[in-house]
């Protein structure tokens, strides 16, 4: 895993009416929270066959963690003990990755129609798959 | 999502009886496959809190998938139409991650024993998070 291989290359962006990690809800699935994201002209073949409807897992980068958290409290709730990265849904991780289970409400070209995104304006987008609730649920 | 930020950092590896992707089965999860996640010694205070029986959602990094592949045949059936990668499950994809939805079965300092993941041995580990069904079913 060295070289070219490690490097994340973005597919895409989402642009959202939260524009401040401190504004997001804490889960955009409870919020419903609708965003639109921006596929780069250069994968618009990897958006063929998708269609509103469909629900799909969205990986995202976020590009403002701290990646160098190893144990935390979760929620930064102050009640709770302190625990491991890998025991938490925290977005400081090392690899701040961030999995979306979204509706795809609209595809227009390149822009797609989400809900249930909890990612702030910005956000890189590494990847969309189908959602398979035999292996995903 | 330049310099640094958008390198990935493997936080251990797969160690699996799967050597070659050809012989991994089509879905880990599927198939109950069972393989050790050696965990590198600075990342260990991240598994805080984990303990066997829990389901975790583990991100590998396919190492050894085409990214440059955007339209395939799902499952490489050629009695499928092609279609855009982002419509399958395909590990040939731009950013080739790889969720896996498994059961601890053992914890044992950094090693971890997890069942229902298709890696191939080698696989570099970048993320374990705990499954959530509420948010990933």
């Amino acid at each position: 895993m060295s070289g070219e291989s490690c490097s994340l290359r973005p597919v895409g962006v989402v642009r959202s009416q939260v524009k401040e990690p401190a504004d997001a809800p804490r889960q955009g699935r409870d919020a419903g929270l609708v965003v639109r994201v921006e596929i780069f002209p250069e994968f618009l073949p990897a958006l063929e066959g998708l269609v509103p409807g469909q629900r799909v897992v969205m990986v995202c980068w976020f590009h403002r963690a701290d990646r160098e958290a190893l144990r935390v409290r979760p929620r930064g709730d102050l009640s709770l003990p302190v625990t491991g990265v890998f025991n938490t849904r925290s977005p400081n991780r090392p690899n701040p990755l961030a999995l979306h289970t979204a509706e795809i409400l609209a595809i227009d070209g390149g822009t797609l129609t989400l809900k249930g995104v909890d990612a702030v304006d910005g956000t890189p987008v590494l990847d969309i798959r189908p959602h398979v609730p035999r292996l995903d649920g």
